[in-house]
């Protein structure tokens, strides 16, 4: 919450500056304008507040009238939302709201589309770390709103023990008992395992959850036997759209993908501005 | 350059917050180790030095080695840096310099692709201001690695006039007028046009650049032919890379173009480490 | 981690200010100066890092070496810390590093006695969000360097659903089903049971921990019965040291206690500065 | 005034950070509640508008109704504050806004007691800068409310002349008239005194006020008599609740103790919400 | 607009700090008061905004009512604002008011002056970056209030190529294209010429404009003979109010002047509080 | 010293913003330069700390080395200071240095001056709060560097009790020992006074600095008669450089004056770039 108003400090910082030259100079201070932004493809909403703010951090009273809820499944052509406020306002904000609104909406859209894939199945698709910096916690919001899942929030809230932490350790047993000590009874702890013997490891250790690093369908079939319910099951390791529906059918808990933020576009939206 | 600093700090805030549980509970503090970063797919590099100082704001004295300069063009497989740090730095560090070098380096080397569809002509591709909040003077920088161009940095380094401005201004010449009056006298003034009307009314205003807002090639090719290189043109509005070449050749002199920011997405690399 | 930077500049501002009107018109600035940190009392030290980035933050370039390790266990007398460097940051810096020296190692001094009391049991004592503001991270370090362990770090890391969550929630059930929905397969819910069927509905709700709320030892042992090892048991509510081996014998997994980190008192130590 | 803000964004920030999970995925938006908060013990109140703040930093538009004023002595039992909110805003703002009620009460209650001591004499009981680091001018407000004093806020508001600075200075005398020279005429000089023949430097040095450093009382009596009105008499050092009263029979101007700060621990408070 | 708001944090910080020790301790809270600030000699207004967001940032919601517009021309003993508020705010914030409005309404007034001595001509008198550090953008906006011009903001909107540039890059042909390939095209290039050769060579690589540099008055009268509207030409260097009309004569197009910023002084101003 | 980091980046990101746009493209990054600041007429000098932080802030390693020492009183034509660094940060950083330094040794020449007139009488010459918004400590320390002597530094270390708060106050008795009963013992009062009447109440009421204002010579005598060293003495009001000398001979104590830094000018300095 406190880093998206600062992201968004920074962003109307970075376009704005010193000053809107071209508003501030031909734009007359109480000039009132109206703004109407528009879905210029099929998409998934996600973002709203996050626009409202952009607006808000440039006139605090503002008029901002949603046409719709995030999460909302919109048709091209739909109205988003209108906004009556100062003209300058409007200009000022417009393309900062906009770029919020079309890489948020962007994510979701996708995640809707991933999740589809695998409908019917009680599988877990679940983001990654792959975030844009800055962005982690709204990109992961726009996950969820597309209908998929978080996976940590970030280092500090999870643990996910990979193959350097084992080697340090002397083995997963250990790292497993060593962590356990230190974190809060709330947090699970995860297991990385690229190999049979590191699956018997894990369970062996009592992990939570464990990821299988790179198997291929057989490999992960296999695991999934031997791991029988006594641990979450997560697969990672590049996951496409493609094979989602087949790696759901391995009776896997989770698959993790990056693509859900590092590969999201912006959809297409725009606004329309007139004066009032 | 204030900014990147400022959104180093938030990405790693937002993915360490309280601290690596993970990490800090299993890695001594002495531990060193070794990074190597490696390209997954042929790309052109861009962002060494964010990545740099990710790891430099973890741990001030690390030894950071860059086996090539932004700009390059890499195949897959290339060892793109490497980094003597402390095992947790690196640990802490690789996710947050990977997501900066990958969406950056996803930008150059779509920007070089574009930049290769008009190779033999002398137009410039330019960006615009569909950037991803808090990351305009990255992407912008990464636009210019991948070889084209940038449009004004924000509002405040360049005047565009658009339909709003012109209607409260009453008029393109009053619009122009009114602007040049009050900004600096190193600052162009650039005016959309949507018709020959407006055209003809930019170019009586003194504008120093016309934008073409949605016209179809034949249109295109009368525009310049009116304006006759008394004023820079600009095309503007869904250029796709199909359309690039048709359009250069019109004898424009810009073509600006959204996706080179809002579409990139990024390209695939990743972060070997050892303990040494 | 970022927040301890916030908080140590945060603490030279409030006591510095414009300038310490004493020390910079009295002490010469290249006077060198060497400071002698002893403890007054028997103690469990924490915080060292702490005080060294005090002295850091004034003069970059200090000499300090520790003579003991967070956690170490020391008498009266003891020498804990010797510095040298400019004596007019030694002035400056000795009030701020000796506040943060002194409260930390009181909360890991009281923390060590704690557990001492349930020595040769299982049960985690563990602290609350009852923490000085400004000062989570710190103390809950504290409490660890005692030797008891920490609860969530904060809201966001782990689930406890109370009395108003359920209220609004229709029941337990739906409440642990609605936010399992939406969370990291990492984290864990909790849930807090007043009575025993409390218990029973957090249990039928899979609930990974179960805290008993204010009930007396009699029923504390039953509620330890029904749930039988099927999720953790934590008892809280006024908890004093004087209860924590009755406690601890019902076989309850966790005590949690506020006064762990709201009652701690600071420890004595002193700093004696001589010039060199 | 300003640090305060940063305080409370700090402690709500290491709380809530990413987002209440619980509250958030449980509490409908526009829920509405009340919390009431409640003395569980008797105590002096301190800190009414910081737990205001909090509430308004989370719902700006909220409806805070102090029923007793900073200062007043409640009895067990007695109601606080009622709080009417958003029921989201209740429960996230709940623990950090009694996190700050409890401490500041607790040394508000703990200075009435202290000063009750003195009653009937003139001397004044003085904080020191033992203060918890980040809250010192909210410690500072808590001992004045209290009925104890403020010494200096800071190194910037007043001159403590110490060994280290006489050492450096070549002698009392030096050190006033080098340091009156150089500070605003508003600004008193006190001086540090472990001896006699210091404490008569002091004065030949035209001290405002002289700090006896560690005397026994035959010594302080002995002391006050010579300096004899001629400036301020402050003792110091391992001051307790027994020697108060023995101390002010002495006829000193002042005593300074640091457990008015260091050694408060919170007074006990609950908040109890309800929806509406 | 963002620096505007941090430097008056910083002013009201930096008068205010831990708390106006007069007022709070003597004024009750609910006191209202009314403030008018009077010009005590005549004057060009400018800077009645920043006055008023430093009393908002003190109270919220306070009256402030403006009886002039920056840019008018008032004369001594004029009321310029009127201000119902809080009479602790009036207190607190009427020093760094009036710190604002005297330095910029100075700025204002003697740029005035200085454009009346060009009057009739068609030059541009323009700023420098000789500004008061944090103050540029104020400092910039009175000078375009007073009616003088803005040279470029700072190093990031403007080309300007000098001496040192132009020996690193192999003479001006060479820099003035190789900064044209990196920048946008809304940005113009200055070049600085101490020599006629220069002026040559950066009308031949076609700069947008030519800085001459200490040119005496025959000199500049050739250059521009010499540069014959192909360029704007501007002059700079020691430029005092006297010699303003001699030099506008010469035809050039601007004449920078370090003094329209580094020898402003405050013009008199003063506030009357009454209590309501 | 925290303020003055601030105002610094504030400084360098007004200025630099995004980037150097003619340096960062023509300039090599490891091109060497050096340096050299030259005084352009007589002057104190003043403010060498703030022109090294400013090139540091820039580039951590520099070799700044300065040729006097603030106070020192320089011919025109003198070496002030020498940098050798990398070209484009003395590039960068020349006119922000040059900004601080020529203002800063402004006040300070001007303080000298001033000081001279009153040379021979003990009267202190003393600055007031009518300094320039975010530079109070900057501008206060370049006073003392001139040789006249600061008042209070901000609202918060010293007690002013003008018209307004006695007129709440009930009287200046009752003012005075209100505001004594809750300030620090190392804080003294001072006291407005512009009658007689006035004059004897702050003397009734102990004041310990009584300020007389707006008085005529012959008032100010018979005041200073009246106090008779039970106060010190302040004159306040319109002070010019000429009613200097005799003001000092009516026995004041203190000669308030605004314009030591509401009107002081830049004095001219000079940095010479060269390659090495």
């Amino acid at each position: 919450m406190h880093t998206i108003d600062d992201l968004i400090q920074l962003a109307l910082q970075e376009d704005i500056g010193p000053g809107d030259i071209t508003t501030d100079n031909l734009v007359a201070p109480h000039t009132q304008g109206k703004g109407v932004i528009v879905a210029k493809q099929d998409l998934v909403v996600a973002g709203l507040q996050v626009a409202e703010k952009v607006f808000t951090a440039l006139a605090p009273r503002i008029d901002f009238e949603a046409l719709c809820a995030d999460g909302d499944q919109l048709l091209a052509g739909s109205t988003v939302v209108e906004i009556e406020a100062g003209l300058g306002a409007l200009l000022k904000g417009e393309r900062t709201a906009l770029n919020f609104l079309q890489r948020l909406s962007g994510i979701a859209t996708q995640a809707r589309a991933f999740v589809g894939e695998v409908a019917g199945t009680s599988v877990r698709l679940v983001d990654t770390r792959k975030t844009t910096p800055g962005w982690r916690v709204l990109e992961k919001y726009a996950v969820r709103i597309g209908g998929a899942h978080n996976h940590r929030m970030g280092l500090y809230d999870g643990v996910l023990i990979k193959d350097n932490h084992i080697a340090v350790s002397g083995g997963i047993a250990n790292a497993v008992k060593t962590v356990r000590q230190q974190i809060s009874h709330l947090v699970k702890v995860e297991v990385e395992a690229a190999t049979f013997e590191e699956v018997k490891a894990a369970m062996a250790a009592d992990a939570d959850v464990i990821m299988l690093d790179n198997m291929d369908l057989e490999q992960i079939r296999r695991a999934v036997r031997m791991i029988d319910k006594k641990a979450l099951v997560e697969v990672s390791g590049n996951v496409t759209r493609q094979r989602l529906k087949t790696l759901a059918q391995t009776g896997v808990d989770l698959i993790s993908i990056g693509a859900l933020t590092h590969s999201a576009v912006a959809v297409d939206m725009s606004m329309r501005i007139e004066m009032i």
